[in-house]
């Protein structure tokens, strides 16, 4: 199906805006109640939704909890299961590492061994963050000719090592033993292309067990997930948009970059978003406008709180509006209900507003209101195509 | 999708529970009238419904009438597409023959045939069951060294044989012709390995004409739908679960050990299954409870008598909830509407009852409740991953 859109592509100057509520999906505080979005007042949005369609969409499939990545990617128009980005990648976005096409991204545990090299503990009495960032500073001793190295702090023992330069590949086998006393294995190329990596990773792992010889707890290193960025054919490409992200956390850059969007830094926040927004709408034709909050509120379980910020991006809506975008799409990248303090499998609410709408029965912009949407439960890298239907970005199929 | 269901599992103690209202769903008896399941009384299931997700499954796909066995599949959690059950098999899990992994069944049709051996009659007059049983029982005289024979009759002309041992394959064609006037045609291989099994029904022909040969017009017999089990992975090895089959008709019992759940045997009705589920409540994460007669008194065409049988359930659920399973799922493996007296395609209302679910329109257990449900009209074996995923058994996709 995805390559029937590629070949209808129209490439015109309207403008499609997606806004991003992060985990906006929720549930009730108690049986019988209002879920967050139900709860919060949020005049702009239900306006919005009754002019527009809505529904509800899974940013995955049926039952299944989406990390952010793979949840943004879905909203990006790529079914997430197509792309997997490897263990490596997903700890070098999730704290911001540029990383680039060619890099190979490996976690990297701070761990325990004994005299003979036997490990005796995997996550080195699991380390505050601030002892493996130390660690961390100490192996950027660390150098192989022709490779560069970075090594960065992930959280408690884990780490993230990238090596960059010609001819790295992810086919290298994991080094940690997932038990203990026992030695970690090798790291050894799993097919010939990954020969040049795994003897990288092993003169990494000596250097930096000489390095840690003496920091016992800490003196040694299993590595796994070796990732390479995945080969995902560019927003431009593939949909024919010119796509810019307008977001303040590390984590949604990183993503949008997998899809070849352009990224404005130093946004500190949603006024600083809108008035980027305003500086670049003559330069691009997508806009990814994402808000984080509501998904830290729901995480910390604050029902309360996650209502506020609802409001708060609901207050933002028209001065997206002011710039008449063709089409706005307002949904989430996941449901985190504040009950569940985590993300969720539930589906995720979405309108979409534009011109030339089918009339539906959504009467604001709520889960139950959605679910009687004229769209039901629909997969979340379709919205892409309904954003570009709207924008009129998608020719006719056949005569 | 379904490997990457398979990565995310989380093996835990949660309890799920299936509740099986064969053939369920159904039709009004007269234009405006309700369905079977919508006039049955049934405060338990309907609160339950408030309470829980709804919606309308296919069981294989849109506008296709489910068999028992394929319908049961999808409810597993298996796409039955992806999985056929070959003619032989069908006919072996119909009658409750217990089918092993390696043994080969086979449709027999009993026939009249000429002096010539020419086919007058692919039918032999369509004689009754009794008959049937009676010409099984001459047959199963027939002796082959190395080879176990088992003849069973299944319904009027029709029985199966199942031939059990070293070497067998289902790669053999069928040796009925399709026409009268023709002989039949030998037991052919299709591949190398079918030869062994093609010489065995060979001889199995040969003297089932011995000794039917006074036996006019039961004088023939036509082999088709050589089957062997389909290699399906388990419940455990796909999803984690420990299942269990509390199921009173062999079919079911069947088709469950399909999939590799155990067996309680010898129950005969709810009150026993009740029981049954008690006493094997620590034993088992999954539970498969089947009731058969809503889809007998369907084929009856019995209205009032399925009503009946939908109410006898719900008085059972309390006995369920009394146990707090984790999740329960209420379905039916197809329609039957009394109106039709035959399974339909129609879409089948199912509840999922758990914590941490999105509320939604359903008010009662019905169809057009369920149609109003969060869930809309959903592929069958996507329920086991709602259900997986509200017993927490499915890890986040990515981070």
């Amino acid at each position: 199906m995805q390559d029937v859109v590629s070949d209808l592509i129209i490439r015109n100057d309207k403008r499609i805006v997606l806004l991003v509520m992060d985990g906006v999906g929720g549930l009730p505080q108690e049986k019988g109640g209002k879920t967050e979005l139900e709860t919060a007042n949020t005049p702009n949005l239900d306006a919005l939704a009754v002019e527009g369609e809505c529904g509800l969409h899974l940013p995955i499939g049926f039952g299944i909890t989406p990390g952010s990545a793979p949840g943004h990617l879905a909203l990006f128009g790529y079914q997430p299961t197509d792309y997997p980005i490897g263990r490596g990648v997903v700890a070098a976005l999730g704290i911001a590492f540029p990383i680039q096409s060619g890099d190979v991204a490996v976690r990297v545990n701070f761990a325990t061994r004994d005299e003979e090299g036997r490990i005796t503990d995997r996550r080195a009495g699991r380390i505050p963050t601030e002892k493996c960032a130390e660690l961390c500073e100490l192996l950027s001793a660390v150098t192989i000719p022709g490779v560069e190295i970075f090594i960065k702090p992930v959280k408690d023992y884990r780490a993230v090592v990238v090596f960059r330069g010609q001819g790295l590949s992810d086919h290298v086998a994991d080094t940690d033993p997932q038990a203990t006393g026992v030695k970690p294995h090798d790291p050894k190329a799993t097919s010939a292309n990954g020969k040049k990596t795994a003897e990288v990773a092993g003169q990494f792992i000596r250097q930096a067990l000489e390095l840690l010889k003496d920091r016992h707890p800490t003196n040694a290193v299993l590595v796994r997930g070796f990732a390479e960025l995945p080969h995902i054919p560019s927003m431009e490409e593939r949909f024919g948009l010119d796509p810019v992200v307008l977001a303040v956390y590390p984590d949604y850059k990183g993503v949008s970059r997998l899809v070849g969007m352009d990224v404005v830094e130093d946004l500190q926040g949603l006024d600083a978003q809108a008035a980027a927004l305003r500086e670049n709408w003559d330069r691009y034709t997508f806009f990814f406008v994402h808000h984080k909050y509501t998904d830290s509120r729901g995480e910390d379980g604050d029902f309360k709180a996650k209502v506020a910020e609802i409001e708060k991006v609901d207050s933002f809506v028209p001065r997206i509006l002011d710039l008449k975008p063709d089409v706005l799409l307002v949904t989430g990248d996941h449901s985190t209900p504040a009950v569940m303090r985590a993300h969720s499998a539930h589906p995720v609410p979405f309108l979409l507003h534009a011109r030339n709408l089918r009339p539906d029965a959504a009467a604001e912009f709520g889960e139950r209101s959605c679910a009687a949407g004229l769209w039901g439960v629909i997969p979340g890298f379709m919205l892409m195509r309904l954003a570009l239907s709207a924008a009129e970005k998608l020719a006719k199929f056949g005569a």
